[in-house]
């Protein structure tokens, strides 16, 4: 058995995975801790949940053959140390791999998190070829790559940062100094400030995250809501169409907090997709819309890719490995 | 001894290069073919070329080690086969490789045009990190893309079709079908476009091909070149700024017809990179400007990168193999 920890700027997700190689991973146990700040924050809440994962399941902690750990920021799998991880309160480069591992006394593997959920979201959809963008919604916009069963991770710390292309030159200012960023258009953050600013006399009563009440508003024909959401749709279908015209990816898979909205994410972005390629028989030919999946609902894609990323003791060519 | 090929619209350019492992390859003689169109054409010049440079060289072609062809469209190099090779006549499928490899009974690898110009330019700048874009400014725009060392050939032969991501909505029309791609504003067909549609004032004695005229009347400040120069520039930055903010390889090299302008394309574009990064501290780290590159002038990198891509029937890991 081996651990997955998705740390994130809120909460640290962790899951039990069972060893079996082939076929989709098994989970057999979840965790759910919310986040603490700095590098003692970090450590003591990936500690905290693997121990927790272990006493659940009656499994000592030495037992297991690793623990993969998927943290925002740069990531040096090998070295196992991140950096520029600031949601996190992470401001130097530490060796998270290190310290985990000192304090586990067992293998821990470190990975961005984003290639961690693209090798989860490959793994859990059981897909044939592991070619795939992980497009995530979050708090703001930005993808994994696991091209050819690789993660591509880049030369400058820049892959996937698809959510800083232009959308709109004259939209407004990102947090990353431009204008008119995809992400001000098509993330979770996006939304909620769209809900935020919704006007004086929208219907107040919604429930759930900003993302639902924005389309909820959008599908009963709130004039703002149903501009916020077009606009939405069509910059997530930018980004996927922008991904296959560069990287060219088997499949497109949308993750992110916000693909919690399921079909009501995955439907609309694909209406989009089917009208922005209609009129070009070359994209047509491209097959865009038919490459989009959603990550399975209520799974855990970047915990689990975590875990498949420690290299298993025995069998190693059988599980994850980049 | 091995040749490499490049087979292209117009013409079939054939270099001989030494076999030596190591270090920048060396280029033993050169040949250059009008283009036929058809699969005999394009079988019928590629052997030509390939028996031209062995008589001048005194080598019988069975002594070569192979033959590599670049040639634009979809390649499957395993199979050896070649599709939608449009612009050469080719509308079928066709078993290039098998065919070539009967007529000159030495092995031969194909390639696609683009992945062989990012591998010859790889070879040809001696890069220590074979990771890069190479961005073809030709009759179009695209792009081959070597990652990690490895061609990204793609999951449905989109890789690198950067030329048709949008640029302005309200463009041009363009061959794709869509509107305003950055291939209609940044390519040697969008700088031709504008010298025949030049004012019926515009100087008239221009010497050289049309995006060295193009340049010639923007340096003389005629408006309209100005003009066109300045949206062609700022194109060709912005397509360097997608490749980055998707793949993030560690060169882009400017290829491809247009980059025979030499300094007076790498100097615009990498200013005007600065100039689209400068209000961004995400984009400034990135160091986008000084990833730029040019392929080196009057270098026939498809074809060189053609000829190392043939398997070395000794030593294969010491040179090139994807
Ligand atoms: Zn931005
Ligand atoms: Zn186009």
């Amino acid at each position: 058995m081996r651990v997955g920890v998705d740390v994130g700027g809120t909460k640290v997700l962790g899951v039990l995975i069972d060893e079996a190689a082939g076929g989709a991973p098994v989970v057999l146990g979840r965790i759910r801790l919310d986040s603490l700040p700095g590098a003692a924050g970090v450590t003591g809440q990936v500690v905290a949940a693997v121990q927790g994962l272990c006493s659940s399941a009656g499994v000592p902690v030495h037992q297991l053959s690793g623990v993969g750990v998927g943290i925002p920021g740069v990531v040096d799998p090998d070295r196992g140390t991140v950096s520029h991880a600031v949601n996190l309160g992470l401001v130097e480069t530490i060796d998270l791999g290190g310290i985990l591992a000192a304090e586990l006394g067992v293998p821990v593997r470190l990975e961005n998190d984003l290639n961690a959920a693209a090798v989860g979201a490959a793994a859990l959809l059981g897909l044939a070829r592991r070619d795939l963008v992980l497009l995530a919604l979050g708090t703001g916009m930005a993808a994994g790559l696991l091209l050819d069963g690789r993660l591509r991770r880049g030369a400058g710390g820049a892959a996937g940062e698809i959510g800083h292309v232009t959308y709109r030159a004259d939209g407004p200012l990102c947090a990353c100094g431009q204008r008119g960023c995809l992400e001000s258009f098509a993330s979770g953050r996006a939304l909620e400030a769209a809900w935020l600013g919704r006007p004086a006399d929208a219907a107040e009563r919604r429930e759930g995250p900003a993302p639902a009440k924005v389309v909820a508003a959008a599908q009963d024909g709130e004039p703002w809501a149903v501009a916020v959401h077009e606009t939405f749709v069509d910059a997530v279908a930018t980004a996927v169409r922008v991904l296959v015209l560069t990287c060219d990816p088997e499949h497109v898979v949308l993750g992110g907090g916000v693909a919690g909205l399921g079909e009501a994410l995955l439907g609309p972005v694909r209406e989009a997709l089917v009208r922005q390629t209609e009129d070009s028989p070359f994209l047509r030919s491209l097959r865009i819309p038919e490459r989009l999946a959603l990550v399975p609902p209520g799974s855990e894609p970047a915990a689990v890719g975590a875990a498949l990323a420690v290299p298993h003791p025995e069998h190693q060519e059988v599980l994850w490995r980049s």
